[in-house]
């Protein structure tokens, strides 16, 4: 029996001898055209907090996805651009041959007691237990490595054409398949492993793909490690489809009721 | 008479013979310990918009703010990462002698007709003109560069201690002191424009700053462009404030009821 999780295999990367590291796409987490965003997401956060350099945990994670990757390998360069006392800022580029096919910056902090207050409170739900796991019969093997279980907004991927547009807002449950306990480098992976808006609201497949995401890690290192294997409750929407692109935003909470992660992305779709 | 709107003074750059782009800080908009935020986002979209390799118009921002500007000069280098047929990403970095003081990333794309919706409603509202604009007596000239118009949410500066947490959500219409015709550089920085959530739910004055926002721009430019000196209607919130650390969300709304951009925050605090 192989124990090395299928995310763990899929973000792995080893130390070059030219100060870069080197990692290669995943079949696991294959997508249509590339791998899944998430994935590549998750390998970025890794570079950085797999860093002997590292300073606290992750705040805050934007990848801009420049281009398709091709199946095999790929090389990543990350910089330490600035470290403080409280914050410390990184960029990173991830190549594929010649070409850029992604960049990313990652802020971390350092994480003190201080005044407290979630002002926002976790949609009321259901246990995961009391909900049926959706299956989907769609070629992307990502989707087979996460399990969803939805409360509402679950999407619907063969409807009559020209209906009006239904709702943006997803809530449902989400876990890892196999189950792997969380960390940030799963906590960046799950914040793009919402189906696509446009798929819910339009009903239809269009061409479409990630341009750029931002996650905001609100946890610390030890609530991502209390919420352990425990499904997080993650809710997803979108304000406006215009002119061929279109926002997502989402949150993520533990079975505490406690935000771990939110954040946004912008999706380019045709027609 | 000075025809030149502090904006566009504050965001100008010269390009250098060493590739670079030349700027310096500006007293009208200066914060607390440096520059409000809003204007170095707004220069660093200025130096990609400006530029005659542009493709199309900004979709997406991200500005990771790494250390205090002093006043003075600074300097922006501007690299084109990729281009393909409908997107284009930039990274950016700004430099105060030998330190990164930010850097930044801006995704432009080719708006093109599509299928298109607006799944979020734009706020219930007094026009403008009926509300009275709002002044704070406070040191940040910044704060002078917009007129605040509260529908909700307005910020208690001077409260009574340990009171308990107020709402985090504002409503307002905002706008540039003196008027200036809106266009994708104002937008990013009135994307920054909103008083820190934290003074608004605690009503105390602490240490804090944004270290990362990022603004979707959801506007074509003939939106941006129709919108002329009408005041946008703003909204901000906060999901949560934890170990030194909130997120901002805001959305910003055009006068006829489109969102015109969107995006988030993440805040650094002490105490």
């Amino acid at each position: 029996m192989d124990s090395v999780h299928p995310l763990d295999k899929a973000t792995a990367l080893s130390p070059g001898g030219d100060g870069r590291l080197h990692g290669s796409t995943s079949d696991a987490y294959w997508n249509i055209a590339g791998p899944f965003g998430g994935v590549t997401a998750a390998t970025l956060l890794r570079a950085v907090v797999d860093d002997p350099r590292l300073l606290g945990s992750p705040v805050a994670l934007t990848v801009n996805y420049c281009a398709a990757l091709a199946s095999g390998p790929f090389t990543v360069t990350l910089v330490e651009q600035r470290s403080g006392r409280s914050t410390q800022h990184w960029s990173l580029t991830l190549h594929q041959g010649a070409g850029v096919a992604a960049t990313a910056s990652v802020v971390c902090g350092v994480r003190r007691p201080t005044w407290a207050h979630q002002s926002a409170s976790a949609p009321r739900v259901p246990p995961p237990q009391e909900l049926a796991a959706q299956t989907f019969d769609v070629p992307s093997k990502w989707i087979q490595r996460y399990r969803f279980r939805f409360v509402e907004g679950q999407p619907v991927f063969r409807p009559a054409p020209d209906q009006p547009p239904g709702g943006a807002r997803s809530v449902l449950w989400m876990s890892d398949a196999p189950d792997r306990p969380l960390d940030f480098v799963s906590l960046a992976a799950i914040s793009d492993a919402f189906i696509l808006r446009m798929l819910q609201v339009r009903g239809v497949m269009v061409p479409m793909g990630t341009v750029s995401l931002t996650t905001y890690f609100h946890a610390t290192a030890e609530e991502v490690q209390a919420q352990g294997t425990a499904p997080l409750c993650g809710v997803a929407d979108t304000r406006r489809f215009s002119a061929g692109f279109h926002d997502q935003t989402i949150e993520l909470w533990g079975s505490d009721g406690m935000l771990l992660a939110s954040g946004g992305q912008v999706v380019w779709y045709r027609e």
